[in-house]
Formats: structure tokens, C-alpha cells, sequence
């Protein structure tokens, strides 16, 4: 087997845990299979870089920015490659240029063009073990590009799909994806497998264990992620195609996102544009919107409700009045204190009534739904926040998802 | 005029001084100069990356620690380059890689073979400032390699002859090459200018301001290296092709090194190959040799005293103890309170008894000359280390290099 593993920035934190990282990259290797490696920046580190900027400057050409913060993995590819050198394994380190991630021109969210890597290839195919610089890449004029955050990941995918991998282990703090957060039900379950499409689902809504980019990717390739602890070496769980010859149940997890707010603005007199004169000005400043209900228009009025990241609200109370004068709307109303709660599962696809029965358990417990949307994976509530741990514990406990 | 300049690790050793060095550039461009940068990294940089490999590792691959240290410049030149731009200069960072620099592949000790810089020129000539790693290149295979301690200079003055700079001005943290060191002699004068050759007997004697590769390089290309310091804009020294126009005087400066120990092996029968046989085996030993006086043969044996630098004292000492049993030589002698007193000046070359005048100084004081070599440019005498300051004091004067 032919494996690309990622190290996270708690997994290369230290010279301790870069010894450990090389353990896990051995015995990877003595069982037989060729390996190459990603690695972040040690954790710490590009925050440590880009504070240094900050107290130079407001506004730093990213292009040096970039050229700065690619340092971080630089020095972690070295380290690591030098630490498996000292256990008898021949091993490289390679920036993103040596690589062969050849990028766009913008700076600091370049998106990966092509990654030439089969000089890698012959290495690993010698039993040789590339340690490649996740987060950046090189643009055509020979510039050093980085990925933007959580970009390590993408390389990591990139890398496989690149070097036809049979998989693509992403070794992180955490041991898998749960069916809800273990804080909240301790009765949550790790999951062996899910799906692009849910992974997706679950990183929409906060689960910041695997960047969004990466999965969509994977999606694309139909590469195989095996996400995973380096503290910790079980199964983690596996990130792939979903298997359709496999009973699904009805939902595969519980997500939820404290991190909400809700504005309403009621009274806008019902003609065709209101939603762009609304959305467009909220989108300028940089704000963004989630879910969104318009009810039925009565009396020639209409109101509008939409969710934002709780950072934006004040913000954007503040847009909202200003545009409410302007259009002549009635007033502007505000909740800082709601939270989303979410099933998501492939599952729903062949169950009917999911929703439904979600409903029905929030209503048992006397739980007030304010705002619905529905994908063709996921139901979304938006209720008081003080109802989160009571609404995922019933939710999980429906569905059946209680560890037995 | 276009010119290079290089600031070493004490000119961007913190934000505050890379603003400083930022605000010395801008000078350079407001006065109508082209410029193009070599940066060193921060002072303290490079050794603690190199503590961490230490931690890691006894035989680390010179090919991993390069790219490691090779991070340490990278951050200075894109820190470098934010604080140019926010004074409004455009300016870009280049690795070595980037800038250009081809070097030989042994890491660690990489020569330069070539430096393809023109792309660096466009942009000097459109007013913007190449802001480039020095101390690293790239070798044939895309590896980055490191030129070895104090390489910057190095880069330095090469990137000044590939770019075809009118100078290259070497900013430290001292403000000049002085006639002897003022600490002790306070009459001690700076230099308006020296020789290539007389520099280089200065850096042979152990004056770190310029690493000798660069002078060696400058006296190759004659490119004037101007030596100054970042900390006080007075003029400096320029290091220059000598000046055969202008009347010299008799010596330049007097120089001086405590790090200095003498061993002697006596009574060695005298054969063809006795030279060989010592050095051989000091040389495999890593000891640098110096200063070598062989006596004339007496009743088929002679002497050999030779001065080694002082930490290698007992090594040698023991050294010599297993081969003088070996060539039946009959006693090995030592003492590792000796130093060296030089005069050096081009200037000797047209004045005749110059040698003569400095023994003559010495006897006067009463110190006694343990050994002597010359040179074309140079007269050095081995003494009691207690008489240093003495002699360098009575040489400076005699030889008429005192402040007036």
C-alpha cells in the first residue's frame, strides 16, 4: 500500500512529539507500505510569525507574508526528516516548491493548479520517505504561495490524489468524528466511516478537524481519508465514497454550532430586489449569512430573517438599520443568543419522515423551533441556545445513536 | 550608482532594528542609488535552529540542516521587505533559490558557481528594492544548500558582481578595519581604506569582520567592499585594489592573536620525509598549523616548533608524544601562553628594513621574539602572550600609526 500521512501542529509541536511522529511513520514503513509525509508549521508557530508582521505593519504585501509563514512547515519538514534519518530511514524534506505544488498568483488562498510530485514517487518507491511542507505552493513566476489556514490538509489530499496513494491518513489531536460531541452525550459513538457528503455537512457546521477543501477534493478523486490521533493509534475514522450497498440508519450524527445570531428585519414593503438590497450590503462587509427565512408576504410587507456568526451581529444590527430607514421598513429585531442544532446523515435520502420525527422529538421536550432549513443530507434547526444539550442528547438518543 | 548592501545579524535583530536598517535603505534610494539587499538571519537565529537539531540528532544529513537554517534568512528578507513596502518602497524577498544563486552540492560549505540575477536588475532599475537570503543557494537537483558561516559576505559581494554594482557596502555592528584594536591602543586610527591583500592578512589574524571568501571574491572582480556600520553612518572602510598612485606608508596596522600555542619536537634524526611525517598526522587531526620553524640539522638531529590555536594545545601534545616515541625523537616541549604580533602593509613592499625596524622596537623594550615568519605584506614575531598590549603599542607608534 502506498500511503500519504498529514501531522497536524500538535503532532510536530516539540522535538518530543516530532520523535514520536517518526515512530508512528516506522512502524508505518515495517509493515510494508511506501509513505510520504505532510507536515503543518509546529503549533504556535505561524501565529508566532504573523504576529511579527502584525507589529510591523497594518497592511504587509501577502506575497511576503507568504514567503514568511512558509517557514513554519520548512523548519518541521527538516526536523521530522532528520529524525527519521537518525532511525535508519533515508528522508527528505521538500518546501512546496521542491514539491511540485505549482499554484495560483494570489497570495495567501492560492488554490493548487497541479502537483507534480513523481520525483517523489521514486523515492517512496525505494523505501524512501518524502517529508513535504503542507500550506503552500509556488506560482508560475516562482513565487511562494501558501494555501490559506487549514490548507494542510488540502495538500495532503492533493499529495495523494498526485502520487496515487491508496490513502490519504490525516493524523490529528482528535481520535475520529463522533456522532455528537462527547462533552455534551457521552454516549456518542466514533464513526468508522462517513461519507464525503456528511463530512462536508459536519465541517459546515464547525467540526474544524478536516478543512473543507480537503474533503472536497477527496469527493472528487475518490481518495479515501483516514482521519486520526497521533496521540492515540486506533482506527480513527474513515472519510470516503458512500458505500451503497450498506443499510444505512436514518441519520449518522448530531452537530450543533452555538456560534449564532439572529436579525430580523420586519415591514419591508414586498417588491422584487428586497433580498439583494438586503444581502448585498451584508455580503460587502464581509458578513456572512446562513440560514435564511422570508416569510409570506401579508399586507404588501414581508419580513426577513437571517442567521450571522455571533462576532457579526452588532455589526450588523448596526447595517441593518440603516438599510431598514432606506427602504422603509418597519424595525429591526435581534437575538444573540440562539444556536444551530443539526441531523445529518445519507441515511435520510431512503428514510422518509427524518424530519418529521426530528420535529416531534424537539416538540416532546417542549423545545421551540425558530427557523428550518433542509438539505438533502441534513435538517437544521435554529432554537434558544439554552436548549442546545437538552435538543442533541434527545436527537441522539432518537435516532438511535446511543452507544449500547 | 547601484549598490549592494548587506546587513548583518546585529542590523535586523529585532523589529526596531529592522526598521532602522529599512530607514538606511530608503537613504540610499532617496539619494538616487539603486539598491538591492542581503540579508542575514536575525543574531541568535541560526543557532537556535541549530540547538534543535542538536537535540535531535548527533549525524544529522547536511542536506535537512540546510533547508533548516536556511529558514532563518528567509524570515529577515520578508520582514525586511514588509517594512520597506510600508515606507513605500516596493520590495520583494528572494531565497536564494530564487535570487538565483547556483551553487556546488556539498552542504553545509556550498561554493557559488554562479548567480543568475538579472531578473533582480529590472527591478532595481524601476526604483524597487530585491531584498535577498544570503548565506544559502540551490544546487543542480533544486536542493537548497548553505555557503557555511558567515557566508552572507560571501553572497554579498558576489550578488554585487553578477548585478554589476558600482559597490558593496557591508553594514555591521563595527564602523570600520582600525590600524590596531583601540581597546589597546586608544591613539588606534580607522582606516579610510585597505588593500584586498592587506584585509586579508587582517581576517587570517582573526578580525571577523569580513569573511575572507568575500575579500577574495571582491579582489577577483575588484568590486570596492565598503565596510560600515548600521549603527553610526559615519564612513567606514573601503576594501579596494591598492591604490599604486598613492604613497604608502611603510605599514598599515599592527595586528594581534592570543589564540596561540607553540609545541615543539627535539632531537628528531634527521631524514628526508620528517616534515611529512609530523604534519601528516596533525593534518588528519583537523589542527591547524601555523607559524613552522624547522632548526638547522645538528649532529643529524633538528628541531621542529610550529604554534597550533590554543584549544588544540593538548591534543597536540599528545599527538606528538605518540609519534616522537615512534621517530625516535627525544622530547616534545609546549607552552600555550604565546601569542602573535603582526605588522601588515602593502606598503613594505617599497620600504626596505621594515622587518629590521620591528625587531629593533621589541628589543628596545626588551621582549624577546620566540619565532618569526614573513610574508610579502607581512612581518609576524611569536611572543610571550604578557607582552601584547606592549608590543602592539610601541609597533603603532614607531611606526608612526598614531592618532594626531
Amino acid at each position: 500500500m502506498r500511503i500519504v500521512q498529514k501531522y497536524g501542529g500538535t503532532s510536530v509541536a516539540s522535538v518530543e512529539r516530532i520523535q514520536a511522529t517518526a515512530q508512528i511513520i516506522k512502524a508505518e514503513l515495517d509493515s510494508g507500505n511506501e509513505v510520504a509525509v505532510v507536515v503543518s508549521a509546529m503549533s504556535g508557530e505561524t501565529n508566532r510569525l504573523l504576529q511579527l508582521v502584525n507589529s510591523m505593519s497594518d497592511n504587509p504585501p501577502m506575497r511576503e507574508v507568504d514567503a514568511l509563514v512558509a517557514t513554519g512547515e520548512q523548519v518541521t519538514a527538516a526536523l521530522l526528516a532528520i529524525e527519521l534519518n537518525k532511525l535508519g530511514i533515508i528522508a527528505y524534506s521538500f518546501s512546496g516548491a521542491q514539491a511540485g505544488f505549482k499554484t495560483e498568483g494570489n497570495h495567501s488562498k492560492a488554490r493548487i493548479k497541479d502537483v507534480q510530485s513523481d520525483h517523489l514517487i521514486k523515492h517512496m518507491e525505494r523505501g524512501e520517505v518524502p517529508v513535504v511542507t503542507g500550506f503552500q505552493g509556488v506560482d508560475e513566476q516562482g513565487n511562494t504561495t501558501t494555501l490559506g489556514r487549514g490548507g494542510s490538509d488540502t495538500s495532503a489530499v492533493a499529495l495523494a490524489i498526485a502520487v496515487k496513494a491508496d490513502s490519504c491518513d490525516i493524523y490529528t489531536d482528535v481520535d475520529g468524528i463522533y456522532t455528537t460531541d462527547p462533552r455534551i452525550e457521552p454516549n456518542a459513538r466514533k464513526m468508522d466511516s462517513i461519507s464525503y457528503e456528511e463530512m462536508l455537512e459536519f465541517a459546515s457546521l464547525g467540526a474544524k478537524v478536516l478543512q473543507t477543501r480537503s474533503v472536497e477534493l477527496g469527493m472528487r478523486y475518490n481518495m479515501p481519508i483516514h482521519l486520526r490521533s497521533s496521540f492515540d493509534l486506533v482506527e480513527g475514522t474513515w472519510v470516503t465514497r458512500e458505500d451503497s450497498n450498506m443499510e444505512r440508519a436514518e441519520i449518522s450524527g448530531v452537530a450543533y454550532n452555538r456560534d449564532e445570531a439572529k436579525v430580523t428585519i420586519k415591514g419591508i414593503p414586498d417588491q422584487p430586489g428586497i433580498a439583494a438590497a438586503v444581502f448585498g450590503p451584508v455580503a460587502e462587509a464581509d458578513i456572512n449569512v446562513d440560514v435564511i427565512v422570508q416569510n409570506v408576504s401579508e399586507d404588501g410587507q414581508t419580513d426577513l430573517t437571517f442567521t450571522v456568526p455571533r462576532n457579526d451581529y452588532d455589526a450588523t444590527i448596526t447595517l441593518l438599520q440603516r438599510l431598514c430607514e432606506k427602504m422603509k421598513a418597519r424595525e429591526v429585531l435581534g437575538d444573540n443568543t440562539v444556536a444551530k442544532v443539526s441531523i445529518i446523515g445519507v441515511g435520510m435520502r431512503s428514510h422518509t419522515g427524518v424530519a418529521k420525527k426530528m420535529f416531534d422529538v424537539l416538540a416532546q421536550e417542549n423545545i421551540n423551533i425558530q427557523m428550518i432549513t433542509t438539505s438533502e443530507i441534513k435538517v437544521t434547526v435554529v432554537l434558544e441556545e439554552k436548549y442546545v444539550e437538552l435538543a442533541v442528547r434527545s436527537l441522539h438518543e432518537a435516532f438511535g445513536l446511543n452507544h449500547t
